[in-house]
């Protein structure tokens, strides 16, 4: 077999044979295929796009290129959730432990955030003393403990996706349905988990931009699920602003125990509870989503949800005392609040930039090697279609570092659009997408 | 300046402007771009394709990143001519010469063969004696005193043609007609004649399978010599046969010498007459190709042209007395005659086969570093149409080694079809393009 060929025939448009796919990414993987011939191919793949079957084999052949987690010893259905990444979607930190706290074993590995999207494992890390690089088999203790455990993403896992996505970054060849969703799906398959819950965000946020292009990715996941005989299902909701008020990782930390503690509720919390629904669907513990959101309600009303990420919390060696008192969280040393200079209606939050001026605060990254802030961010106070008066408090933030203070107020006022026209409010969540039908 | 950016411009369908194709070319050629970028963009234009402006552009960026000869101190017009490959394709040696001997002052810059197809310099040094490794002022020396000179390339001359050959080559990006004609013009331009004139080759033996496809390539290959002020003429031939009957470097030179002295017509001669004559037309030194190939006859029939090729030959070092003795070329220390097995018509050649055959006898090279024999190869004795009979000779094999030697006995037999019908013969020439309009 010559890679030569494997890329004419993918030119040509003709779909790859399995063989040909492991072919690829294994020669690729062992530094035997050359970058410029792997570039050549993905190219190709983005023109001449690749089918359900291939992209599951290239999938799978991705997911194998490393480590394979054995969740086997952990009893019951393990589940996985993830979110393609938005600004202040914090949602993971409430799914998971009410997830866990009906029934469910919530074994994630997650990633650290980059540009204007956060990540979870930065999130966590904020919380005093928690250290979320786990080996494998405390990973397993700890799921078996309390029901959840989210984690760093260990080096072994798909080695082929860091280097392919390495090059598709510098080649033009992100933005195709197959190689997203391959990337996305290699590392569920390669984390073990028998059912994938998928939240992929949708508008001017995310990657996404249309509902469309979303369903196209969803019903890809879903097929890929399907062909490996993992039950996937898949949300599109909105990302046309930010989910929740806060943008910063401290700050998402406590907006998310808020949220457990009843306190706050709101398009976090509904998000948050129609993926935790799909996970005990798809994991066979509920029968419907009704049925579902009632029981993950219950869950949060009576403190088991906030118990079980406490719980994760000390397993992690964090300090769980954070769930009853967030002063112990990491506090940034000024606020600056952000006024509204004239009434009308919120017609346009630019979730981007809004990510983009907390990156600037310290928030994010703008390049792998760069350190973040835990405590700093801001929180944004207002929501599309919401009647704003001049002088109306719109934004906050949480600064210590001023050097690009001035600069992030720009981004969050350039970011909020107020007019006089009442603008029609987003939809929150557009479609679910299954890999089998109930 | 990305390359990035320029890639995502181009996969999107959209031209890139001269300076960004400049930005990757002397990028790419100074070893800035990496291979992996340029792979990318190379199928990003074997999808999206450029435009006649883009590719004229890239061509002279190429063209540019060595030396351009400089003819400016041989009088007269000078004139270049190429083919794009074929098998018992030496017309090279007979145009030349003719066009000197009608006032043209043929400066050609020529390569080496590879694969099924020869090359003119492989063909020149098989005269004793011969050396074509000028430098550039002894290649002006000798245009200037007999009005052709025939040189190997310059490593000086494109060195992004030589990267970006090599990366199409593993990347398949070889078939596309922008990047087929910059390459070709390029050395075109680099070369430093005032007018081309290109055979482009069609049919079974050729790059270009079908006239539909030679047309296209050559007309983007006649505006890109629009675009640079290089009056440009096209001829499409037939290669649906070899064009000769000697396939082999010294017994295409000898085939040459015949038709020169007169003694060999037919289709080799009629195609280089007619590229002659287009090499006197484009320069201006006939008035229409009619009167341009009368003053040829004419040349050819009172022994001029022979006397320019020998005279050339001289000045290269190699001994001009094989002009009228042949035996003085090297010759195989054996022939073998294949005659044929059946009756009926001569329906289809082979032209790639045919020239595998020759290769296999040592004529060829099969890698670049593969060396050659000048003294095998063979002699196809019919043509497309000709009445067969039982026994009849169909091909003289000229054999030094004999190790693969019945590979190539087979292969001319499946080269050579007879059946009971008689078959249309191929058009000789199938069109004329010029960059611009007498």
């Amino acid at each position: 077999m010559l890679i030569q060929d494997i890329i004419l025939k993918k030119r040509n448009g003709h779909p790859l044979s399995t063989e040909e796919i492991d072919f690829f990414v294994k020669g690729y993987t062992a530094g035997v295929i050359p970058d410029y011939q792997a570039s050549a191919l993905l190219m190709a793949v983005w023109f001449a796009q690749m089918n359900e079957r291939e992209t599951a084999d290239l999938t799978r052949a991705i997911a194998d290129s490393g480590e394979i987690v054995d969740l086997s010893t952990i009893d019951g259905v393990k589940i996985d959730k993830h979110s393609t990444g938005g600004v202040a979607d914090t949602t993971t930190l409430i799914t998971a432990p009410l997830a866990a706290a009906c029934g469910g074993r919530v074994a994630k590995i997650s990633g650290r955030g980059l540009g204007h999207t956060g990540g979870t494992i930065d999130k966590l890390e904020s919380i005093p003393g928690l250290d979320p690089m786990l080996a494998m088999d405390d990973f397993i203790r700890v799921v078996s403990a309390c029901g959840l455990a989210i984690i760093s993403q260990s080096p072994n896992l798909v080695p082929a996706d860091k280097l392919l996505y390495g090059l598709r970054d510098v080649t033009g060849t992100v933005d195709n349905v197959s190689l997203i969703s391959s990337s996305i799906m290699s590392k569920k398959l390669a984390a073990g988990a028998d059912v994938i819950v998928l939240d992929v965000k949708c508008g001017n946020g995310a990657f996404m931009r249309s509902v469309d292009q979303a369903r196209t990715l969803a019903a890809m996941m879903a097929s890929i699920g399907r062909q490996a005989n993992k039950p996937t299902s898949v949300l599109i909701t909105d990302m046309s602003q930010p989910l929740g008020q806060a943008v910063g990782n401290a700050l998402e930390v406590e907006e998310a125990i808020q949220v457990l503690r009843g306190e706050v509720t709101g398009d976090l919390k509904r998000v948050a509870l129609a993926l935790a629904a799909e996970m005990l669907v798809a994991a066979g513990l509920s029968e419907g989503i009704d049925r579902a959101e009632a029981r993950l309600e219950a869950a949060l009303n009576n403190g088991d949800g906030l118990q079980r990420l406490q719980r994760m919390i000390e397993l992690l060696g964090g300090d769980p005392r954070v769930c009853d008192d967030s002063a112990l969280l990491p506090r940034a040393a000024e606020t600056v609040m952000l006024k509204a200079d004239r009434a009308g209606y919120l017609i346009d939050i630019d979730s981007v930039g809004i990510g983009q001026a907390a990156q600037l605060l310290g928030a994010g990254r703008a390049t792998k090697d760069d350190t973040i802030d835990p405590a700093v961010g801001l929180e944004v106070k207002v929501r599309l279609g919401d009647r704003i008066e001049a002088g109306m408090p719109v934004a906050e933030l949480h600064v210590n570092r001023r050097d690009h203070l001035e600069a992030a107020v720009e981004k969050v006022r350039g970011s909020l659009t107020v007019d006089d026209q009442i603008p029609r409010a987003p939809e929150l969540i557009y479609a679910r997408i299954r890999s089998r039908e109930e």
